[in-house]
């Protein structure tokens, strides 16, 4: 059987002129768009950017698609029961489908499971993805602190499962970036006080949306629920750049080792 | 005085169509386009990008700036000291600058040092950063792999300033990402040997360009010197994802911790 082809496409943060035009292109083109949104009655923060470059719904099926935002796996299972029941069909009948994600669809996209599970639900399946840009890029395009230079490391970790060893992750990456924040504020609180790194965190939500949110002194902060948008970077910014004075290997390191 | 703006562009990861809509506009209008280049000789790799949407050298120009890829910062110096002659001037002619960075402006890209210094030299000036598609997005898009799903963290590493602590690393991270890898590759392998992840490893040069090279299986390699654009991806995948049977935080953590 020949499938339509799938693809994967980043659209950007959130502001539609951070599409790409390859992005562009596959999206024009394709027969089906699957937007995904995290429940019925919500709108799909993706079509946002998507409608800027979609042709006329008559031309163009618009698929959206529910997934809601749950830790419990059972509900993602069934979910995408759902998706897998409605996007099938339209490959087997050779259509190209657009899946499109916020951000960048590798890194924790909704497209990731589908691109792991297409080759086996349909064997010689073509599974494109088209690179965007990632909320990741956004958030330092926002607060002017680029996320690393030179020597500099960085570690993205979802905090919403767990930041038992915090502290020390922020004591051995200059860029730490906290994703899926969920109820974890709190914890994180904690781990920014006893690294001492509070004044060097920034809260981010949405990115270049113009539901914009940016905080730069969490001090100002409640430690509320983060929504499923937001970031906090931390930026130690100790060792940044090729010009620093001492560019000698393994400084943060042997701090760490200690 | 009134500056000119300028513009750290992020021109994607080589692949010209991974160019945003807000990029492309950016270096339209601007009055000067600034090009790095490593070698006086030498093409510049942005350019290749950027002359697809450029203007005629009448019409604007296009400044070709040579700074050497040299872990020696008195070299950095030597080069960031030319630019800046060259640079403030046409900043303070109040013409703008549209600084094209390969991939994503923010993450070790050669407009970092500017975007440091500009508020320093030009009080006032307004400074805009253009996220970009940043060769970490172009991996997994040409690899097929996944950068991070679900519970899932990532590391990334200047690998050529030090890789004393990567088995930690590579232990602790379910995605680790190598970059600036240097004369490093000896020790890369041998700290993917004592892990046990060679064969979690995929080697990446260039990615999304027509000189892309990707090597599967790095028991192929000998530990050549990886070229500035070399990129290594370990990737476990030992916990991928929503759909993974167990969701319960710190698993990988309690590991690490034991």
């Amino acid at each position: 059987m020949t499938y339509g082809t799938l693809y994967g496409v980043g659209v950007g943060p959130g502001a539609p002129d951070l599409l790409t035009r390859r992005a562009i292109k596959v999206l024009r083109r394709a027969d089906v768009i699957v937007l995904p949104r995290s429940s019925y009655y919500g709108e799909s923060v993706a079509w946002k950017t998507v409608r800027t470059v979609a042709r006329k719904p008559e031309e163009q099926e618009h698929l959206f698609l529910t997934f809601p935002m749950k830790r419990d796996p059972t509900r993602h299972k069934e979910a995408w029961d759902k998706a897998f029941a409605k996007i099938g069909p339209r490959l087997e009948r050779g259509l190209s489908v657009a899946f499109a994600t916020e951000g960048d669809p590798s890194l924790y996209s909704t497209f990731i499971y589908l691109q792991r599970e297409a080759p086996i639900r349909w064997p010689g399946i073509r599974v494109m993805v088209i690179p965007g840009v990632s909320s990741v890029a956004a958030v330092p395009a926002v607060t002017g602190i680029p996320l690393a230079d030179g020597l500099e490391r960085v570690a993205i970790i979802p905090a919403g499962y767990g930041v038992t060893d915090l502290v020390d992750v922020l004591n051995r990456f200059d860029t730490t970036i906290l994703m899926k924040i969920g109820s974890e504020m709190e914890n994180i609180f904690e781990a920014l006080r006893i690294t001492g790194l509070t004044d060097k965190a920034t809260y981010v939500s949405r990115a270049t949306m113009p539901q914009q949110r940016m905080v730069g002194n969490i001090r100002e902060m409640t430690p509320e629920r983060g929504d499923c948008f937001a970031m906090i970077i931390v930026s130690r910014k100790e060792r940044s750049g090729v010009l620093a004075g001492d560019v000698s290997p393994g400084k943060l390191l042997e701090k760490a080792d200690a």
